[in-house]
């Protein structure tokens, strides 16, 4: 009988880690298909005390080191063994930092039970030319295992207060074990949903942070509430756009979802990336990112520059970056190219050609055709990554942004 | 050649109603396929210095009683004649208190030109047992004319001063009615697009202050951001499931325009019903509304409390209680029933039936069969108003949630 339980490890043990951990080991408690015992793996470190970060935890049952103050619940067990921890699990939790995750799979590789199934909390990826770094199909291809993801507004200082909050899982396929999923994280107080959307939920995690940036830049200027609901909105939009434009599949719903406006919002009203983006406009840009990422954030970069940059290489290369005029104002004023002030003015650079052109890191856009039909409107044919359209064209092309508004007329093109 | 040309009047000169003179007289100087005058009515007012409001602003440009320190434009003609000032417009824009509607229709009826046409800014209605009172469908059916609405993030002070914002107007037909709208109060720094769904737009307008008071509630209670993202992403989702309960055509589209998600979201950060409301529940519920209406509104009613009792009642007749318990939990909060706490326990309260029934003023759930169909599950059908359902059910029964989610759970219902 006890052989039909499911057992949890969780790998990684940082903030959101403890947090995850906990929430989880709560629930293996109380039911009966899981496994009491949830282990965590801990990345050892020692403390300034001298001891070893993973006895401290096991001794007091709290990190002391990423999450002070909280109990993780008498079930946890630390190990800072990676393969020791995953070896007699059948449900793999990754919650590390993204750069670490290929390292750890690499490791993993032949030592993790043949039934084992994963989910990834990580947010964050990097968005490559050829297209981008799912954290969940690399642990996928890597284990060759199903993945699936966890994303949502989640301030993990928040849950582990048991402050009311949701979240949303990501799976492909199989229904059922996204309901097990959903089943270890759900409490009273976190209430988590499923929807058969992988790429959309991952993406959101990540690309919410470049709204984030914009949102800050208009608390910087003070700008006003009813000009940052604007920026957001145009933002979540371009989201929407963005993770079409790569996956086909992604689904309009996931975007109602905690992982989309829920996270969206709570990452435009708090977080290191608002922060960080309303200092640099209130400095006008004349303090860099670089020099604020020092001050405020003790070097570590901001996640929601580095991925629009990222975007802007992706649209570049595609040839889209008419279809994305906030997302790559954004760019252009984090590395200095416009003043944060021209947030509002967004329309009016991402068609400006001599102003794409003049960076010289960029890829010129030469795969897909863009033809202009009209002067208010711009179609885009990108061989295979198009939304379907809702406009009927002639040669069959297609627009991005016509496939997801009713509008009609883009938005993102400047009237005539 | 100059009979072609449109004429515009502003039946309002509020707050809002200044605010839309001076953006539509902007362009109508602009574009040559409007005559230059915008006739604007003004509820007559003597001043302070005895001096009648209508002539002030013709002197001095600017609305001093509700728009102080802002010119209108020269071509803005205050008029305190309701008749006058509409007999040789086109375009009628309406945006007064909507209570006063009704009243000034009558007046104005075989007193339109036979061309007219109207667009409501009008926020807010009254959601009677019987229907909500659209204020657009209050217009069309008393003018016999067609009549849109445009609503959006709109903080009329921060539009006066040009700051970013955007708006969308709703249309029933006729797209190239809705696209002369858009001309005629699209601005660089006011973008305006159009979709075809009146229902959705107005409903929206009226139904985010509900979700402003659960958000205020959040604020007031200290849960942060984490929180309020999520009651705000479920305030949408009501907002959704009861704009579709009541009109199958509403699309889901509308909920990614301005008026949609742009709105909620300054409606949440800034605004009276929040404000209030976060007094409210830092009070512990012991002061009461209109204590604090009396002290922060001078008086005035706020909006989200009446709304939210209206939609209680709406829901409570049509035995739709449980599709809506954020909704629900507002308005027990607000009538002291449930402490502002239990905003987060908002789907522990809408399955008690004991509570719902102690309400003395409701009228018993009767006409809508309900039927739980499983425990987890509630299946609603309701003769002529629910939305499409993606479940198909034994006995051809519908599923309000079910309609809006891809969720495999309804999760306004407990889990079982």
């Amino acid at each position: 009988m006890a052989s039909s339980k499911s057992k949890v490890a969780i790998i990684g043990s940082g903030n959101w880690g403890s947090v995850a951990a906990r929430l989880v080991a709560s629930n293996t408690l109380k039911l009966s298909n899981f496994h009491d015992e949830v282990r965590m793996w801990v990345f050892e470190e020692t403390l300034p005390s001298g001891e070893k970060l993973s006895s401290v935890i096991n001794q007091s049952n709290e990190n002391v080191r990423y999450l002070p103050g909280i109990k993780l619940g008498e079930n946890v067990v630390a190990d800072p063994d990676v393969e020791s921890a995953v070896k007699d699990a059948n449900m793999l939790v990754f919650v590390t930092p993204h750069q670490f995750v290929d390292g750890i799979c690499k490791k993993l590789v032949g030592k993790i039970r043949q039934d084992a199934t994963a989910i990834s909390l990580i947010k964050g990826m990097d968005l490559k030319p050829e297209g981008p770094s799912m954290v969940s199909k690399l642990i996928k291809d890597s284990l060759q295992i199903d993945c699936c993801v966890l994303m949502g507004a989640n301030i993990a200082n928040e849950i582990a207060k048991e402050q009311f909050s949701e979240a949303t899982v990501g799976y492909a396929e199989n229904k059922s074990l996204a309901d097990e999923w959903v089943r270890l994280f759900n409490t009273n107080y976190f209430l988590v949903s499923a929807v058969q959307d992988v790429a959309g939920v991952e993406l959101c995690g990540t690309l919410k942070n470049v709204v984030a940036v914009a949102a800050g830049f208009v608390d910087g200027l003070q700008l006003g509430n009813n000009t940052k609901a604007a920026i957001m909105r145009i933002g979540l939009n371009e989201m929407r756009a963005f993770c079409k434009m790569l996956f086909a599949s992604v689904n309009d719903e996931t975007f109602f979802e905690s992982c989309g406006v829920a996270d969206l919002i709570t990452t435009c009203l708090g977080g290191r990336n608002r922060m960080c983006a309303e200092a640099f406009a209130k400095s006008g840009g004349k303090r860099s990112f670089d020099e604020l990422e020092a001050e405020m954030l003790k070097g570590q970069k901001l996640q929601g520059v580095l991925t629009a940059k990222e975007v802007y290489i992706v649209l570049s290369q595609r040839g889209c970056l008419q279809m994305f005029p906030l997302f790559t104002t954004v760019h252009h004023i984090c590395t200095g190219r416009l003043p944060p002030s021209d947030i509002v003015r967004y329309r009016e650079h991402a068609n400006n050609s001599a102003l794409v052109n003049s960076d010289s890191n960029m890829v010129p856009a030469a795969l897909p055709a863009i033809r202009s039909l009209r002067a208010s409107r711009i179609q885009v044919q990108d061989s295979n990554n198009v939304g379907q359209c809702m406009t009927a064209l002639p040669g069959g092309l297609s627009c991005v942004i016509c496939a997801l508004s009713t509008n009609s007329r883009c938005r993102n093109i400047p009237a005539d």
